[in-house]
């Protein structure tokens, strides 16, 4: 088991059937949760990324590909890469010189599936 | 029309059949949109207080009810509360006293909707 920055996201799809926000007062800890998700998200540019990795040929892309898409720097993608990635949004794999990121299947599903109303 | 200081989430729900974050790059426009609607989201205590209203009889509860529920104070509470309101998630009724907040239908739908993969 590896040891992220933040909870995965599986925490989230193992409630999603029975813990949708608008049948039942969610409990402090899964909001917790959630609410940590939702945050990796909350930002632009790594809506972005998300979008330019999903839509990319065999939905994977390599850093290359996003500096070509996105006004800003390596380091700055790199960050959001990193927040992406300790969500359990990105998966990054290591061939070469560089490194490749997909979307983890059905990540933006767990969470889409919490927020829908029942 | 209502000049509000984040964008409405029916500009959301527009794009909601066609740009899924996982079909096709979202254009930098509507990466800002969602990314504010989900900051109001991405909190715990507003996701608790999103689901406490909509689990509420007839969807709808008042300040009351939530301070019941959550160890927070009433001005925090009606901190959190302007922020759902002012994205379109709640919206608030005066009758005597009190306000009473009910869930927007469809709002969690249209964000869940974006994030969804196709």
């Amino acid at each position: 088991m590896m040891v992220t920055q933040t909870l995965p996201l599986t925490d989230i799809s193992a409630d999603a059937c029975t813990s949708s926000l608008a049948r039942a007062a969610i409990a402090p800890e899964h909001a917790e949760t959630l609410a940590r998700s939702l945050k990796a998200l909350a930002d632009p540019a790594r809506l972005r990324i998300i979008s330019i990795v999903a839509a990319h040929a065999a939905a994977e892309a390599c850093v290359c590909d996003l500096t070509d898409q996105l006004t800003l720097s390596q380091p700055t993608i790199s960050h959001h890469l990193k927040v992406l990635v300790d969500a359990g949004f990105l998966t990054r794999v290591k061939r070469g010189t560089w490194s490749y990121y997909s979307l983890v299947p059905g990540s933006l599903n767990s969470v889409a599936g919490v927020l829908a109303a029942v």
